[in-house]
């Protein structure tokens, strides 16, 4: 995948993810890196797994908030942070803040789950909830901002953001210099942002493959395209794949630093999970099962034996989700 | 509790255990000591979770066959081992097997999942389907035995196989020396016979306490009336829980090192695999769970702040239990 992003758009070097790490390690634990024999014999590849669905919150999402809260003034953190969200980053954001004492305050949606509110409460935060649609909630969020002063997390696209998720490759080099490829989920497209460049800043050679839902490929249309494409219909239900649009940044940086982005259908998805909780005895939400779920169709083109780290990025299954899935 | 089972019985020694693990680590792994900040929370206590569902076979079980075969001498290796039994126990023999490259055969009825003889098959091992309920197919495999000078390995009562099920502890108090009370599953008692001992033998202040379904307490009755007793019914639908008669060993051994037997019913057993899924990411089957259940149900009875490992036996849950799990 060549550069099609005209904008040269942001990067982000070796010391911005050192700095980076500084400031979220303290805060998180050092996930463990799993060997998978099953894996890697119905692959043919040496694969291991970045369990972060062990992670502070259960998924990756803190990680950037930390470095996001670390990067404000005095005066800034005084006044907390907002996010609009009814999923994971709303849980990272609230944890984060928690952590340095900071006010949060995380929108959402009037019909958000009972379960979900009360959690990202049990953290801490303020919830407010607005609207009947994420978009609504949004709003009210970046209005807040205004009328309080508060400094708005990005889900997916801050810089500050993007570096702070990137450290989670920063443990993946640690715990395995030799590794070779990896297997990135892409919703909004930070994780896999900023991960790309922290695993490349030290090792160039090291190669990274993007997974999307074939119901919602925003990133893969518009880094096709050359122009952030914004999707009329998504047509997938997993939580943090339903992405009608991409970042800036995002867009940008996965374009210079991602090699391919493959993708497949939800149901095939659903059925990494079930393998994975079968096999592997890990629970991994749809999102984070969307890499295993390309390894085991094939997508990913690589030498036999090749090192491959395919990053579960979080075990927040969705009960209704489960109930769902095709158990023969 | 005291030593009622008037029998002096078996005592395994430090020495003992640290053969069997010569004779185990090579083929096994060192599974994961996982820290549990919700459980830990949950009750007050210091949980650390033996996450022995990551092992061969997604179960301990592979542990003491290893030791009974290093046991066998040349000859009696060549001839082959044989056990009866649908669940994890054929595939702990079939990989033990394997791995020393010997024959074995496994005695299934004739009305087994066709999953878990496709599993056992998939070892190497050689299944025979005979009878319709163990009962059957387990005096099928003593005559095999006489017939074909196989070794028959028992699945909780043979010193060999406790010593090697009693590896785990040496795994546990090398991650973390300052252990003291350990939480463990009974369904014949080989797991807790062999790690009472092996805990204890190196540190005789560990408390031990065993988890049993209230619908089969086969080692409480039998440890409290003094008298192996065998249940005329059994109201407990969890694999490797639904047991109507320990063994004379391991009921000796419990009542020895084993400071106190708790049960509770399937439902809180259930409830406790889910609560692994949502908060631990962890698929536990119900056997494994049922140490965190008694913990979450306020059964273990030890200061705050007491270092507490619970060991999570095996992770081959049933699919069939799943779908019954109570989902909200």
């Amino acid at each position: 995948m060549s550069p099609h992003v005209e904008i040269p758009g942001l990067t982000l070097g070796r010391d911005d993810f050192e700095r980076a790490r500084a400031n979220v390690a303290p805060h998180v634990y050092h996930t463990p890196l799993l060997t998978s024999r099953s894996l890697s014999e119905a692959t043919g590849f040496d694969v291991r797994l970045k369990a972060e669905l062990f992670q502070r919150g259960g998924s990756y999402k803190v990680r950037g908030p930390l470095n996001v809260i670390a990067n404000l003034t005095e005066e800034e953190r005084a006044r907390g942070i907002i996010c609009s969200s009814a999923g994971n980053h709303s849980q990272g954001v609230a944890i984060a803040a928690a952590q340095y004492g900071i006010p949060a305050v995380v929108l959402m949606a009037e019909n958000a789950t009972k379960s979900k509110i009360a959690a990202t409460e049990g953290y801490g935060a303020e919830v407010v909830l607005h609207g009947t649609i994420w978009d609504e909630a949004n709003e009210r969020a970046l209005e807040l901002v205004e009328e309080r002063g508060l400094t708005y997390v990005h889900p997916f696209d801050d810089p500050r953001l993007i570096a702070g998720q990137g450290t989670l490759g920063l443990e993946i080099l640690e715990d395995w210099p030799e590794v070779e490829l990896a297997v990135i989920p892409i919703g909004g497209g930070g994780l896999i942002s900023g991960n790309a460049m922290s695993l490349r800043s030290i090792n160039p050679d090291i190669r990274v493959i993007g997974v999307e839902s074939s119901g919602a490929p925003a990133m893969k249309r518009s880094v096709e395209s050359g122009e952030l494409v914004t999707l009329e219909e998504v047509s997938c239900i997993i939580d943090g794949l339903r992405v009608k649009r991409v970042g800036d940044n995002t867009a940008s940086i996965v374009s210079r630093f991602v090699e391919n982005v493959v993708t497949l259908p939800d149901e095939e998805i659903f059925d990494a999970v079930l393998w994975l909780m079968t096999r592997a005895k890990l629970v991994a939400e749809g999102a984070a099962a969307s890499g295993v779920a390309a390894l085991l169709a094939g997508l990913i083109d690589a030498p036999p034996g090749t090192k491959v780290v395919c990053v579960l990025s979080g075990g927040n299954l969705d009960v209704e989700q489960l109930r769902g899935l095709r158990w023969n």
